[in-house]
């Protein structure tokens, strides 16, 4: 074991300590505790965006484009926003101890499944330095350690907001070691974390597709999918034109560089001709390129439509563009969107538009996404909008937890089965 | 990509399109197909048993154990008992479809969290023939395809058995590659399936120690550790003695070698001496060897024991002994005994026994393990007995499932949201 990797197994070590600790304490202590870390990164604003001019600093002199630097830079309007957000959390209800299904067995035992923190969360992210604060309370409010690997650019204003959360916490009965940063800059303390099976419980990766993909490849701690989203929106041969027009161009438009845009749009082939004029002005009025397939581009060509139309390639299909490009593709019947979408779909969002009962049960049925969208947009997908406040990322995989993280997300169960001297 | 990698991704494959076409179909068509497996069982009995002949005298001639040549063996009666359990799979609920949680958003979204299968759920197993029947039928009923890679010891009765399986799906709209055997009985062939990621949703190892880590090991699959049991049964300073020799009497003994067995027995200092020379008098009775430390030996020989009291070492607290052997340690205090468990336990059951709420409150609270039994047997941990039916296995993870699964735990969620032309 390197050097690097003993540090990083003992933050684990002193993590699952302070998990122990913290998984019995009542949803009183921990929110008072949030509330402190709140007020302390508001006093503390100065000495936070202190080292985050660091971090800004140099990514300026390696070159970093003007909207990383962005993303990157903390205000005190932003550390704020930030200890607002922490505000929020507080509200939630805490998941801890729920009764999940319980009732008295036949031989008289009584039997309760209830909700318990994972354990250790270990949070292997990207960007901004403000997730550093979400992350950690999410996993506080759910009774969890927390381990955050964020990214190096962001490293001074990380390890400065840990020492603040740290002190906050101080004296309020969470143990401070609930909140850690893990040691190191360099790949091999993240891939530390990643082979600390049996002092984390779960990683979470939160960035973009070669972050996680290389998580899920190296981790043998197991680790849940978050993000990538490449959604359909389908426009049935029943579908409401105008709604559908409206709907394609939200679920492309309204904020395209995020996982629940829409990136492909299908249409049925009985409406393409009523409908692809319609839909192409109202995405060139958005601003958004085209990639059409033959028939696409044969309508634009015919229309005379306003629209940038580039043919679709093979690899379009395929593509998260989270940009303002759009693949749209003509489809003989519903069973071929479903097709399409099987085979290419991350299994995020996927949308029908139809005013047909049976073609929006058919579609629900077979779709196999976290989240089946009808006559809505695929922009819905979203912890906030599903009324489970904040979230900790959006599940694409199976196990586990499927779309929106809430605080429930986070939680394992256990069964407590009371008896009275009842043996087998 | 070798051979034997290309023909189980192809196999694999071919149970992903299974899946699809399996999960929207209705309870009544699973049942039907359950019904029509059951019934070919026992029309093709001889079949199935000449089979299984090749594989016990395969067995003898390698020299296995009468207890393995045993439980390897089957005759027309334990295929007519295989066929008994599919029967009452069919009488469990199907969860597919179940509404989770759901209600109208306030901007009018109907937002619903509905059971899905999980899609193809791979078994790596070893031992008897009967897991083959039960797996696939488990699997089916909950809507999942199943790769069935059982031990080579009984490749040819399970390949008989899942010959049969298919041929009694035929015609039932369950799709025939729903089930299907893993080709290959090479280590080579069960890491190819631990490989399939993308195709295969969750691996599911049924067996000993040594198979579970090597999956738990190797996969890129996500698994559901299951079956490993290191469970502990404390003695209160306020127990009832009585129900206390009761309970850890038998959760060692009723039957030692299952997972739910209780290999430690933790005694508080206070009652020690009342209790011991009678719960050692008790295990010497049921045949149990005493793995004890210092004041269990001591007492034991004070008392003229009846029992075999050995030396427990380090090694004694670690060890699942899966036989008739108990650790038994004295603890000055209940954070003494849930120090011991946290650091021993596999997080499978632990047990308190105790007439004091509050050592009962503080003891469920603080045990981390996927069941806590108060005045109970840790043997209850068991899907069978918490009325889930039949179980898959027990899980001693915190992801996705904890403890018995059944089949609401082999199954996912997808969120179905409907509007009227909603926009973000």
């Amino acid at each position: 074991m390197s050097e690097i990797e003993r540090e990083v197994h003992a933050v684990a070590a002193r993590a699952k300590d302070a998990a122990a600790d913290l998984a019995p304490l009542s949803r009183a202590v921990k929110d008072a505790a949030l509330l402190a870390v709140a007020d302390t990164l508001v006093k503390r604003a100065e000495e936070i965006t202190a080292a985050n001019a660091e971090d800004v600093e140099r990514a300026k002199a390696d070159g970093t484009t003007p909207a990383m630097i962005d993303r990157l830079t903390l205000t005190p309007q932003r550390v704020e926003a930030i200890a607002d957000a922490v505000r929020e959390i507080v509200e939630l209800p805490d998941p801890v101890g729920e009764s999940v299904r319980g009732g008295v067995l036949p031989n008289g035992l009584d039997l309760r499944q209830i909700r318990v923190p994972l354990g250790v969360i270990g949070i292997i992210y990207e960007g901004r330095p403000n997730v550093t604060v979400d992350a950690a309370a999410l996993c506080l409010k759910s009774g969890n350690a927390v381990l955050l690997r964020g990214s190096s650019s962001a490293y001074s204003s990380n390890s400065a907001i840990v020492a603040v959360l740290r002190e906050a916490l101080e004296g309020t009965g969470v143990p401070v070691d609930a909140v850690q940063l893990v040691p190191g800059r360099t790949r091999e303390s993240a891939t530390a974390l990643m082979r600390a099976r049996g002092l984390v419980d779960v990683l979470i990766p939160r960035g973009g597709k070669t972050l996680i993909q290389s998580v899920v490849r190296d981790s043998t701690v197991p680790v849940i999918e978050t993000g990538e989203g490449l959604c359909h929106v389908y426009v049935d041969a029943d579908a409401d034109l105008d709604k559908a027009v409206a709907i394609a161009t939200n679920a492309k438009a309204q904020r395209c560089s995020v996982c629940n845009a829409a990136e492909t749009l299908l249409v049925h082939a009985d409406v393409a001709d009523a409908f692809l004029p319609r839909v192409l002005d109202s995405l060139a009025e958005a601003g958004v390129t085209v990639h059409g397939d033959e028939r696409v581009r044969s309508v634009a060509a015919a229309h005379g439509s306003p629209a940038t139309v580039v043919e679709a390639t093979e690899e379009d299909w395929s593509t998260e563009y989270l940009s303002m490009d759009l693949a749209v593709r003509v489809v003989p019947t519903i069973d071929d969107a479903l097709a399409h979408i099987r085979r290419y779909s991350t299994q995020h969002t996927e949308a029908i538009v139809t005013d047909s009962l049976r073609a929006s049960r058919y579609f629900v049925s077979r779709v196999d996404s976290a989240a089946v969208m009808v006559n809505a947009s695929t922009r819905f997908t979203d912890g906030g909008e599903f009324g489970f406040g904040a979230e900790i990322g959006i599940s694409t995989q199976k196990l586990h937890a499927r779309g929106p993280m809430g605080l429930t997300e986070m939680t394992s169960t256990k069964y407590v089965v009371t008896g009275d001297g009842h043996l087998k």
